[in-house]
């Protein structure tokens, strides 16, 4: 049987590369079709010499393909997705695009008018573990934040059981690798390097995402969100640390943590850690580590999790969605675990 | 003027080597003795060749000096100070040995019941942003923790001025050099690099000396702490982030800004920052940045500080303590500026 | 078909994890056995959480398979080994005790006497691109050491063609995963974070078996070979730059790489680059990027090559030898990219 | 007494910000202006607030001042250097623009005709080891790239007592703020991360100066240098690894030792080392470690440099310079330890 045929939209950038990456090893799928605008007509081999093995020509349009991963930055990935989906292919958008249910927020966060409001109540939020029957079903797929997949599948279980009240901290601490591949002073190798910051202390983009995620598990909760995003000197890897006063009368650790591991019963690539977890213990595979535990003295629920943000944070996320989209098994080209040390 | 001369009891940890580092530089005081049971007998120049200038020979007991730093650890340090003091040498113990005013929380936290109770109340807690005068009166003086001192210096202001509700989050990240030289299989160069991990979720014990000071600060905010310590791959720095209910009626960030610099004044060590500060700002320097924020949307105050953890975390703010120990201005020895990349 | 039983002796080093992680994912092998004395009784996934699909208990002596790695310690491989060779199992061994065919070089650079000089000779030196048919008709293969793997697959062309002079200079430049996972103050994070050094200047274990290979390649050259190792702050990749005089009369750098090229035709793990190589671009990899060039100036040959220390450099390697020893291909489960960045 | 004023053109970069860190700190001069085109009129601690302590503006040009460093990179140094020169300013230049005594070599290395011939020949090249009382003469000084630097002082006492061959090959590993805070790929903390590679594989710009000043050794020797610089993972420092055949019937490694000392007896920043040296053991200093040893199988001396990149070899050496051109102690202002770890 033919393989089927999918393409990426931009991938020079580090999300592109890493579905390039995975797809290539994909057993039911072949990677058609690449483009990316400045190294249009190169190899790919020569932009990423890692990728030798495929051989593709960057193009400036995608190709014949079923569907496509869209990794343009915000704004621009609307328009270049919008005419695939009036021909029929199916979409998984990495960008922030198709996000969030309420056009009026992309003014708020991003700075422009949504081209077209009708398609985000289409647009299925590609968070598996708690969409997979609509993305199965779905044309179009929002393929989450880094940001907001550690700090959801952190907080789905507990919010779902009312196990908090609604005073919510989020605090990640990203790689680098997660600002992307565009130059900046930041992420500069000596500026970084030995370095630890928060940013985005006025309110971070992702933001958005993980309140309306939030809020769609428990509408009556009323989520109160304080998020911090911190950049670390590591490449790829994000851990969020999670806090919430327990609800009054609620559950011990033990109690928890079975209500964690019942939640995600059936998600392949959640795991609820027996330790803290390590960014390391995922570096390069699409797993999320979840560890809920208890601040006796102060009733406090604390959550961590950690991903790969390139992996289930972006790329394998949008494999994982495409494997539903496509009726293959969810993990399908996703199995390898991570590498340590 | 003859110098005055001092000692260093276990010059072979990074606290020791970095007190005889900036103590070399001091201009009045002299660096006459150091210890190191499993290095006596070596000159200090063999061990730490970056030193070579100092010669000295690592002794098995402190000599005749005036003032002694202990870098021992806890349970130790108590030991060999407790007949440093009887023979009238003053002190700054840079262990736990005697940070904590209640005894039994030696016992809780640290597995030993306390030798010297009594000592407990004689000695001052080293945060000299706080403590100024005792310290300059005291003949032992306990150094802080390194994330107490970032954290402290976080929240001060803010619960002196009744600025904040009772239920705090302290989420520090910190360089690994803060868990010493001794070798472990966390702080191996492949299981630390390209990881973020938290611990000691079950309580660190750092976190009842931040409880005693913010408590001495305004006991009647009965402040409750959770507080989660998390390890980065960098050799330098500790990033602290505290979040905490802004109390009703409360200030805007203008007024709180303005409540900080008024509190730190007189502090030439503490800064409060126009920007998010980066732990890079603080490499090698005694300087502690504080940056207050308010997260609007919730009504969160959130604070962030910076620090070296060897120096304003450890054996900068001994030598602070030891200024005005010994009547000496508090910045001598410490002007050195951050080095920046 | 049932899958080919293997086991692996010493699981808990880095060579043996990675050997787990990349068996696990290997088509038509079973890792049916781990040992591991110290953690004896533990799962494989208490003791490294990222191998939680592996259900595999470690235990002290390896069950019943068809071959066996053995990622112990120089002089007890030959111990552990020895008995299984006498019972008709395969063995790759990843220790340095089979790969020197002169038995006196054991206690010279081993400081041991060797137990079984015999085998010496029938040991097959398992660097498959020089010995390819030898290893597929082998009991017993040494799999090569890190630094060799680099630097003979970096001079090998060069050395059969006799295209330069016995006077080599080999430096080489290594991820700090190469020293393993036992602790030693050069390996703990804070000392070789932000540092380079040069070590083992007296002669490095590694220099023999470089020396043997390049003399077997070519004898009357006799190879003449300073080899400076060093450490980099990085968890995995070695980057080796060779340099050696042209022999007079000799090659332009285009027929020296079309000679590389020839020369690795069959490899389907070297790959003769393009543009100087970035061990970046072998992470997790079981490839060594090979790029020959010419310093026009003085006319000296010199030759880059990158690996993963860990895969091509040991566990990849080490399976590439299982795969032909099995007569499988001997690609199979080596085919993943490496992963960037 | 009045200070002596100096002035920084370019400050904004690496080696500009260091030399004001450093002039902060020297007790005889006082940093009077320092210039920056594209942040002028910003204050220098809005810029790099680890310098709130230095209250200056960044101005478009530089202000009355006794001596002035240019950072400004090479072709544009010249241009700002010539007018100061005339007005009977001294310079310390730190770009390349007046290091070379052949103009014609500007023209292939750098691809510009020299502006000023004619002062390639009144400029002293600033290695004060090697020309010290030139130095205290001259008004224009250029000051040593920071390859030249760590390769010169590690072969200069060999290459004067012709203990070597002409054979030389230098591999050099460069931290990565040497090249700059000007944004490039293979400075994104993402790519130089976890990464090491070699470069400038066609011939470096450093090459010449190396050669020039070996060659004014030791004319009659016609040293033939192959230089190979690497980029490695950290923020700081460059080691260097020198390898020479040794000239026949010489020296063992203890003669070669004292030679060396003996050499360097007079310097204060360079310090023969009892062992391999390590980077970190100049991280922040002025100091250059220099480690001459002996490969006895082979006859090769291979002698290892370790520098701090933006100290000795930039900024410290910069100011070291100044202190000869002024008539103050060598050493003056640059006598801190290295920060370890």
């Amino acid at each position: 049987m033919d393989k089927i045929k999918v393409g990426i939209i931009n991938v020079t950038g580090y999300a592109g590369v890493e579905l390039a990456r995975l797809l290539h090893q994909h057993p039911e799928v072949e990677l058609a079709s690449v483009t990316g605008r400045s190294a249009a007509g190169q190899s790919l081999s020569e932009v990423f010499p890692h990728l030798a093995d495929i051989k593709l020509t960057i193009e400036a349009k995608p190709g014949d393909v079923e569907l496509v991963f869209s990794a343009m930055p915000h704004k621009e990935s609307a328009k270049e997705v919008i005419p695939l989906l009036e021909k029929g292919i199916k979409v998984v958008d990495i960008s922030a695009d198709f996000r969030l249910k309420d056009a009026s927020e992309y003014q708020r966060w991003y700075g422009f008018s949504h081209p077209t409001p009708q398609l985000l109540t289409e647009a299925v939020y590609g968070l598996p573990e708690l969409h997979r029957s609509q993305i199965a079903a779905a044309q179009l797929v929002a393929n989450p934040g880094c940001y907001p997949t550690g700090a959801i599948l952190a907080l789905a279980p507990a919010v779902k059981a009312q196990l908090i009240e609604a005073d919510i901290v989020i605090d990640s601490k990203s790689g680098v690798s997660g600002a992307g591949r565009t130059l900046s002073l930041p992420t500069h190798f000596s500026e970084a390097n030995e370095d630890v910051s928060a940013y985005a202390l006025e309110g971070h983009r992702h933001l958005p995402e993980i309140t309306q995620e939030l809020t769609l598990l428990k509408p009556e909760l009323l989520p109160a969100v304080t998020f911090v995003p911190h950049l670390v000197p590591m490449t790829r890897g994000i851990l969020t640390t999670c806090y919430a006063p327990l609800a009054s009368g609620k559950k011990d650790v033990e109690e928890i943590r079975k209500l964690y591991r019942d939640f995600y019963k059936d998600a392949p690539f959640v795991r609820v850690a027996d330790s803290p977890p390590h960014t390391k213990q995922t570096w390069g595979s699409n797993l999320c580590l979840v560890y809920p535990t208890l601040d006796q003295r102060t009733g406090k629920l604390v959550v961590i999790s950690a991903i790969d943000n390139l992996v289930k944070g972006a790329a394998g996320q949008a494999i994982q969605n495409m494997n539903l989209m496509l009726g293959l098994p969810e993990t399908m080209g996703l199995e390898a675990p991570a590498i340590y040390p």
